[in-house]
């Protein structure tokens, strides 16, 4: 966490996988989503390839008791937009177009720790497409959800 | 905020809508992910519409500096969810099985306060469909979203 | 239909409108998929709304005595697809990124008449959004659909 | 194809793989779309994956000339349901609540036989998950769908 902080040119010089590790070893200031949601051990497991858990907390329930939609909606799109992240080259961008989710089983502070992984199902020259699926520690699936991004190419 | 609090058994003698009501005057508690998230201005405008609205934040924002798909994911299926709770007969419950959001501009503090209003398009015996669309003050669109609902009937 | 085909300059330099009104006075040729499945009174009711309907014969249907969800979708793309190409200016084109339908009540021989109403509800410079309601004769919602299109700018 | 035709009171004893595959030794009739469409080599890989393929013709051609969405949608959705179809017990319905295609590559008929592979991800009591990939002969992949299916328990 000593280490000096990244400017403008440095960043656009990186590829997308070196500025998520960035932001890991605190190069990059980290998503301020992720201290406000409770967003914990995201990790670059490939290009392509990215896992973000997220313990349940009462905190994180819907009106019925169970964690809300939107919960797990901020771990899928994390996981499988830091997925396409993970393959940008240097100076290209990427942005969201759309999260479809699958709520496949309610998840409640008694499921425990749960994790993201999402990856890249297809990279194109201008469309990325994702998928990320949400387990409990045992394996099982909560929720699925797929989401495609536009890849801007480097300015000029 | 004087009034009594309701038991279970007044619960499921209630409405959709009514209890939608009885949280917003707080003889029901209100939702937890409203208060991490910041909802704010639930509403019930009729059977089948409501809507609730946000004032984005840095808090907010994913590492690229605007507003995460999962506050907007976070919204809209409040939206759309709990539309199609205020159809829901005494006994009646519901399950959401999706959610499909598409992201159409940034949002960022500049944006200012966004609403989402969520309306039911179809409501079956056994599925609901309804959809939500958020909106910034001067009645843009930020984001779209469909959402299907499982109507659980009344045990017995 | 003694109409003077049109060539491929003359084509770049129509709107999409145009476009799509030459394929239905027979300048332009007809889709060949509405031959096939029997899609009939398409119609450009405005720029960003486009009808198109079909008349369910057994030959549409699926192993289980319906309309195969796959002739809904060929509506719904159809649709929602050419709201789109109705608002393009001359040299643009589109490329539909995904269909996301909604399957709300069946449909047979029995249900007569179909129609698929499409519209643009968000038009951006790189993508578009529509949706399209499947509704029969009387006006009931059979299906829905939204769908994103990528707007490909005009060469040079 | 000599084989006896099979009653409602036997289709109601089989389980769904076992309908599939009667479908396929003609002891249940072909599904009508199949033929209008022109599926070939439907088959049944394991109980919860199913395989159908096409050969692009020009009669499945939009107006620019590529195959229309409506023809990837109907090989996926019969890939996706049929998969779910093959994990029904005895008595035991399901129908499609939806069906969200990403459109990935553009196919002509130079591409050749594409086929659509579902499996069940997710399969509930009342609910099942699938998706399905449509590839090229050179296995590269063309779109990805997935599709929610409701299931109807036996009656009584």
């Amino acid at each position: 966490m000593t280490q000096t902080r990244i400017d403008l040119e440095q960043l656009a010089a990186m590829t997308g996988r070196e500025q998520l590790e960035a932001m890991l070893d605190g190069r990059l200031p980290p998503a301020p989503i992720g201290l406000l949601v409770g967003l914990v051990d995201f990790e670059v497991r490939a290009e392509g390839a990215v896992a973000v858990s997220l313990v349940p907390r009462p905190e994180h329930y819907n009106p019925i008791g169970t964690v809300h939609g939107g919960i797990h909606s901020t771990l899928l799109d994390t996981a499988a937009a830091c997925s396409v992240h993970s393959t940008l080259a240097p100076g290209e961008r990427y942005t969201s177009l759309d999260l479809t989710v699958k709520f496949l089983r309610p998840v409640t502070v008694e499921t425990g720790r749960v994790t993201a992984l999402g990856e890249v199902l297809q990279r194109g020259r201008r469309t990325a497409l994702a998928q990320a699926q949400l387990r409990d520690e045992a394996g099982r699936l909560l929720a699925h959800a797929t989401s495609s991004c536009l890849i801007v190419p480097p300015a000029g």
